[in-house]
């Protein structure tokens, strides 16, 4: 060997072993690339899975503390759906679900607490669909016990927590060819529904940008939080910890996996202050690792871009920002909806309106002619009955509807898997970032190469 | 010398190599880091300078095509000045501004034209202070060329185009003791000076993040810009082009090298569509470099953020966004102004409205009342001749206004050189963080390490 190809190896070993970090990453021009696992022997994509479709879905729900009890009563609303088991690990609270059943004229479902009741619920043979509405660090270990016992789940968000999760819950799904849906709720609010319908009708354009946030002082509500378990959660892991509601909106705006995909993004947070003081005094901790705002860019394989933001800590106003951004027009939800166009192309659906400017959002009575022309047809018909019900203003009704309807129409799922781990990858991403100065960090593909295979995001309808 | 020494030698001089740009750049630790050029012997620092006041100011204007003859009509207005020179490359125009001294009752000035009228008009021995609103690419040459004829410099916005060219302003400033102050309007508008003066006064608790934007729609205005100047430098440059609207108000939020600095930044930026079709269509240019949509995150010295976009090509209301994100409250300008603030806080202020929520804007009439109360010094004095005379809704003449009476008074200006320099760098090192997939780049201590020495953003007053 001559003494040049020597040097040049051990050169490479050393860049080799400056550019790769002990937890499963290199550094590739810059960027963060976490490995991703191969896919076993055998397993095979859920990309657009279909079951049989089902007369009658029967569920049982696990979590019953703060989201698990309105999704209960949500089902009862709900044609074809039979409320089969219910678990919490305080049985007091599956008793108060037990009087929302009787409540509502369902009879007493079978009832499960403790540490461990949720596996012998998982495990029962008259359950087709496991809901899991426990806190976050639960998600994984439940929905891929109850996929590996057969059963689809829907699992709040967000449903993994750091990246091994994700690729835990994926591969779980594929192996069980079963559904796993995160209920990403905010999806299915009327402003986002709507838009996102104009968006796939083309009165955007090409969409360019989208922004969504998580803005939501939580001051309130930290006591809400058994054993302030999301407040440590916080206190322990920097980065947008809950970036989904802002991200599932952007990503079916942006076909993610259907014909795009996320490659890469990066993060910068503030310090703590807000967050800080309130474990001082929920936790009596001193240290506090998420900043108070964090803020993340996303860019993508077809060149368009994602803002998102996460604050729970400092006094504003709610907001998931919504915001899209395209060649033909521009939509905003948070602090006020509005659309705005080119004049050219509203005067033509809107002949009466001539002071349309380049400038402003269109006048109030056009948005409202365009929102109501434009409803997305999968709210149409539910819409009534979903602002009735309720829930977040109609939109978890909306969900859970979509839901059993898919499983009883045996189509796709509006969320699948994929979806769930590319929304649910951002808190750990976000952190690897933060934790680097802000170094770009690759955001995986979790379809393993199928991200172009479908071409534009769809909710699934009956054809009948 | 031993093999293994031979190795690491050849590695280390490899991995210098590899890291190490053509443009004058290093990437440490996963930065790109620009090199800071030495500060000659002898010069000092124009940190806080005051030079003697003057009685009246004489002023020399050089462009006047779309700023200029607003400011020339401005100035008209302003007690203590002289206007004693017009320049522009085309003698109409220095004609069109001659018509407007005249109307305004103003003696005829000294007249200047052609490409190199400039130099002449700095060259006066009768002028203290040049104005400039020329294209992008002309303030640098011209600040410097004033600057070292012994004039102050007044610039319009950026005031450079690249990283040597802030350099090359800090320089001559720093050599000739002169003050060159951008002319950044924005930060004289009514809400930012309200909101800066509220935040000053503790308000907000401490400000921790900040959004600013330059978002406008330039296709019914491209034709205005002579030869397609600004089309043909967004033609020929990624990054964000155009960022001080948005950054400076922000960095007075944050007392940027006032006691905390700006440290890196990271880029993303969209494909180019809707600019590329007008450049097609205007300049018949194939390509485009400046994205349609540009998004910067900034972080600080101490553990704060700042959000900037750029789009100046898509559909959208114009916003500057302007928000800000405190311990204790929130500001926000576009689409809708409004404050938000925790209840106890604003109910000992306010007493009598109770409905104020940790979810919402402030009511109007609480708004009003709280602007009213802490409405800014530098312009309750001013405020109704400003919008009386008008430019940008008064903001323009509240910074002339300013410019003149710091002058007056012997007064630092309200904007530095360093100001100048950090705010007119971003188009630059957002370029390359945009070049290079998005690696984080950091920003340059203009002031060479004083950006501590001041503690706070203070507008001078005369103490008398």
């Amino acid at each position: 060997m001559k003494n040049s190809s020597l040097l040049l190896c051990a050169a490479f070993a050393l860049l080799l072993a400056a550019c790769c970090g002990r937890d499963g990453y290199r550094v590739v021009d810059g960027k963060i690339v976490f490995d991703t696992p191969a896919r076993a022997e055998g397993q095979e994509s859920v990309l657009g899975l279909r079951v049989d479709p089902m007369e009658t879905v029967r569920v049982g729900f696990i979590g019953l503390g703060m989201r698990g009890p309105g999704a209960v009563e949500r089902f009862t609303y709900l044609e074809g759906v039979e409320i089969n088991a219910l678990c919490d690990l305080l049985p007091e609270r599956v008793e108060a679900s037990q009087a929302i059943l009787t409540r509502r004229g369902f009879p007493r479902a079978a009832e499960y607490s403790g540490e461990e009741g949720w596996k012998s619920l998982c495990e029962r043979d008259d359950i087709d669909l496991v809901y899991i509405c426990t806190p976050w660090q639960l998600h994984v270990p439940m929905a891929v016990y109850a996929l590996e016992h057969g059963k689809h789940v829907a699992v709040e968000v967000p449903a993994a927590m750091s990246l091994d999760e994700c690729w835990q819950l994926v591969d779980a799904a594929e192996r069980a060819q079963r559904h796993c849906m995160m209920l990403e709720n905010c999806v299915y609010d009327f402003f986002e529904l709507t838009t996102l319908n104009m968006a796939q009708q083309g009165l955007f354009g090409e969409v360019l940008h989208v922004e969504g946030s998580y803005i939501h002082n939580l001051e309130p509500f930290w006591d809400a939080y058994q054993g302030n378990w999301r407040l440590s959660f916080d206190q322990a892991h920097r980065g947008d910890v809950y970036a989904t509601h802002g991200l599932g909106p952007a990503c079916q705006l942006l076909d993610i996996h259907r014909g795009d995909k996320m490659n890469y993004l990066v993060s910068v947070d503030t310090k703590s202050v807000c967050g800080a003081a309130v474990a001082r005094e929920k936790m009596g901790a001193e240290t506090f690792a998420n900043g108070d705002h964090t803020l993340t860019l996303i860019s993508t394989e077809r060149g368009r871009t994602i803002l998102l933001e996460h604050n729970v800590y400092t006094p504003r106003p709610y907001s998931r920002m919504y915001q899209l951004t395209g060649t033909e027009g521009f939509a905003n939800k948070y602090p006020v909806e509005g659309y705005a166009f080119r004049p050219e192309q509203l005067n033509a659906e809107f002949p009466d309106h001539e002071d349309l400017s380049y400038h402003s959002f269109i006048p109030e009575e056009v948005k409202e002619e365009l929102m109501e022309r434009y409803r997305h047809p999968i709210a149409s018909s539910i819409e009534a009955l979903a602002r009735e019900v309720g829930g977040h203003g109609g939109m978890d009704f909306i969900m859970d509807y979509r839901l059993v309807y898919c499983l009883r129409h045996g189509l796709p799922l509006d969320q699948d898997v994929y979806d769930a781990a590319e929304w649910s990858c951002i808190g750990a991403l976000t952190a690897a970032s933060l934790e680097h100065g802000s170094q770009p960090v690759a955001i995986p593909d979790f379809t393993r190469g199928d991200w172009n295979k479908i071409q534009g995001y769809r909710h699934a309808l009956d054809e009948e």
